[in-house]
């Protein structure tokens, strides 16, 4: 045992920050703030928006959203009715962050690529 | 059908940026990238800052994170061996979008359980 220093002290503050960035972090999450960062958007402009989420998925990650009240959710009594999610205030406040480390995953996606082939390649060779 | 333009064009781009961010938004690899964005760290010392953390998902943890390209891992063949982890300099670029998302979540935690209780209430009631 070495006598560093108690790390994390704040640590179950940390935890609920860490709880709320994994579910934050979720890429089905992001890619709705993504898209609701523009404007509001009809669950079916969600879904089509947005490749490979299930109506089961896109449904339980907007409900998320709304339970965090990051979304509020607008019915409108026609027929069919029409359902609209828009980002609340609090929502729009995260949108800038999410979107900050968007760009830097986009901007360093082929240095991970490549950093990912090249450590792969030497687990084979060993 | 509404007549509503293509959305996301480039999509599978965003895909991948999506699949780094779930695992960047995973909530070891965030205290772990915290952790690490002050100075370099051994394992044992990783493992007691991290409440809660098993050495199975710390060893994985650091295993992604260095074949993302964000961590180095230095053993020192000293008896025990000493195994030191430190941040890449692509690491140190993310780890200030990850502090950013961080600070987000801390200064806004409250809101989001006010949210969460309030939620909950109203589906109760229902």
């Amino acid at each position: 045992m070495d006598d560093t220093e108690p790390m994390i002290e704040h640590s179950p503050a940390c935890m609920r920050v860490s709880r709320v960035l994994s579910r934050i972090g979720d890429k089905w999450t992001v890619l709705v703030i993504m898209l609701l960062r523009e404007r509001s958007r009809r669950f079916s402009e969600l879904k089509r928006g947005i490749d490979g989420i299930s109506q089961r998925m896109l449904s339980l990650t907007l409900r998320n959203l709304e339970r965090d009240g990051l979304v509020t959710r607008t019915v409108t009594p026609s027929i069919p009715p029409r359902v609209d999610y828009q980002l609340t205030e609090l929502g729009h406040s995260l949108a800038g962050p999410i979107q900050a480390l968007g760009a830097w995953a986009f901007e360093h996606m082929a240095q991970i690529d490549a950093a990912q082939t090249s450590y792969d390649e030497k687990e084979k060779a060993v």
